[in-house]
């Protein structure tokens, strides 16, 4: 994919948090039971503040990590499944807040996996242009698209975003060794929220429903932990490493379990998978890139390791970037 | 961009249509009123069929018409602001409903520009990878968007898809000679749909509620013949060609008096801007590909000629590829 390189990483979570105690007075659930079935114990809840806003946030500490001006960005795509809005995209709203006005932008929507998906669409710009500035971030209001009665989803979700600059530099050490997407539309119905339905008569007498999440848990995890094993596997060999070679593999934050049996499933120890879903639930697209973050700003990542991004949810999709970070 | 061939193109609309005499009874307006104003007469309005249907159709009918398997495709996109739902994509759908099990998938929101976005995300994954074969849909149920009360937008949308399927060949004459986007965040505020908001409160005491179009039609007019022009002039510099060596403009059909205040504005003759928005109205994502449809169709476009694709709207966003056919 050529030396594509990570510059810089930030997130934002709004301040309110939820625990499962605070939950268990909405719906019959419990601390003990979230807690051993997820590692979910909070979240982070957006109180006013839409995906743009969150976004906003990021695009702004991003810049003033690296000293970029927000004026030499190229691109700007926001991974999102929870947009402010079908149109303008979130992107374009984030571009207009920081002024980034030679920047174009779009959303991409492929839930879990939109990270990782917007990770490979910006390599392929980056590749054609070398000078190419690109902001590229995940960001989730996933609250509002909660049936907050729902106890079977509603306790594994949260919001955030966070993101990363992204540029194209011949002369560094950091690059996108491989990067693998595959989709299971056949499987399409397994995770939906956010659904709308047609019209059933001209005139309609009703307004459009927005549909909150509807998930078959089971069949998410017999995914998760065939395909990401597989989608990794087959990285690995596309960057013609082994998963040994691998420091640290960041997956997609949906539940302390799948990870696990991921780790357990490829034979290789639990803390090159590092987990942080406690703090944040699942947050979708913003997952990836808040627990790589975790990880630079910790100094648990370092410049030179190999890094594994695995991203998988609704679609069902799945994608893997090997990158040497 | 290199030897980019759009191969085939295909369109699907629903069969339902209401006139501007039916709508002059919801609301306040007449056909004389929307004819002058806007050019249509007519839209097409989905009953009971979603944007992933109407993009199945469309799927199908690239698929029968280049004899190319579902499995021989790598990639899907579909271009849109009125998806099914927030996850699956409405891409991850339509390869689930055609068997296309080897492609990955995705969604790119940049509403009315969605297709020539599209068109360029797509054409970055092709310069990379010569085999790969690629299927790109705009695809709209904005009837399901629409505040029927409102006179100042509802008279304007409809429904409908339409898509090409686009290779690498290096022996082909065919060619995207040139890709220019811009977005002005700046301008979000000017149109839009589908908005939601976040939580004002925890626990919420009401569901999220989809907000139906809102436009300053007036600024988007203004917008588009400025911008429209602009873009198109430079995609014709990058390409080192002038607007006089352009056969076709195949402009989104937001408005009748848009394209012909831009032709104006072009010194070009009106008819190099086909115009077929009295059937279908504004159907955002899929108004560019309907057209470019109906001109292959009607052999009106031909191989070796040179057009332009140029999609502006929502963001507010505009983009605009010169092709030799």
């Amino acid at each position: 994919m050529g030396k594509i390189r990570i510059v810089e990483t930030a997130s934002y979570v709004p301040s309110k948090t939820v625990s499962n105690d605070e939950l268990s007075h909405l719906m019959d659930t419990s601390d003990e039971w979230i807690s051993a079935r997820t590692g979910i114990k909070r979240r982070h809840i957006s109180i006013g503040e839409n995906t743009s806003d969150l976004c906003t946030k990021v695009a702004q500490r991003l810049l003033d990590q690296s000293g970029w001006s927000a004026e030499s960005l190229d691109m700007i795509i926001v991974a999102t499944m929870s947009p402010d809005s079908y149109t303008p995209s979130t992107a374009a709203i984030v571009q207009g807040n920081i002024a980034a006005s030679k920047a174009f932008c779009f959303d991409i929507s492929a839930a879990c996996s939109g990270f990782v998906y917007g990770l490979d669409v910006a390599a392929r710009f980056l590749a054609g242009k070398k000078a190419m500035r690109t902001m590229l971030i995940g960001g989730e209001v996933l609250s509002k698209v909660i049936d907050w009665q729902d106890r079977s989803t509603a306790v594994l979700f949260g919001d955030g975003a966070a993101g990363v600059l992204l540029e194209n530099k011949q002369t560094a050490a950091s690059e996108i060794l491989a990067s693998v997407l595959k989709t299971y539309g056949t499987q399409h119905d397994k995770l939906a929220a956010g659904k709308t339905m047609p019209l059933s008569e001209f005139p309609p007498k009703e307004s459009t429903v927005l549909h909150p999440f509807e998930m078959d848990g089971q069949a998410v995890y017999k995914f998760a932990t065939h395909a990401v094993p597989e989608s990794i596997n087959e990285a690995c060999d596309q960057a013609e490493i082994s998963v040994e070679d691998v420091d640290l593999f960041v997956l997609h934050q949906a539940n302390a379990r799948i990870v696990k049996a991921i780790s357990k499933r490829m034979k290789q120890p639990q803390d090159k998978f590092p987990i942080n879903i406690a703090e944040y639930g699942n947050t979708s697209a913003a997952s990836e890139p808040l627990l790589l973050d975790e990880l630079v700003k910790k100094e648990q990542l370092k410049r030179g390791q190999i890094v594994v991004l695995s991203g998988f949810g609704g679609g069902l999709t799945v994608g893997t970037q090997v990158i040497k970070f």
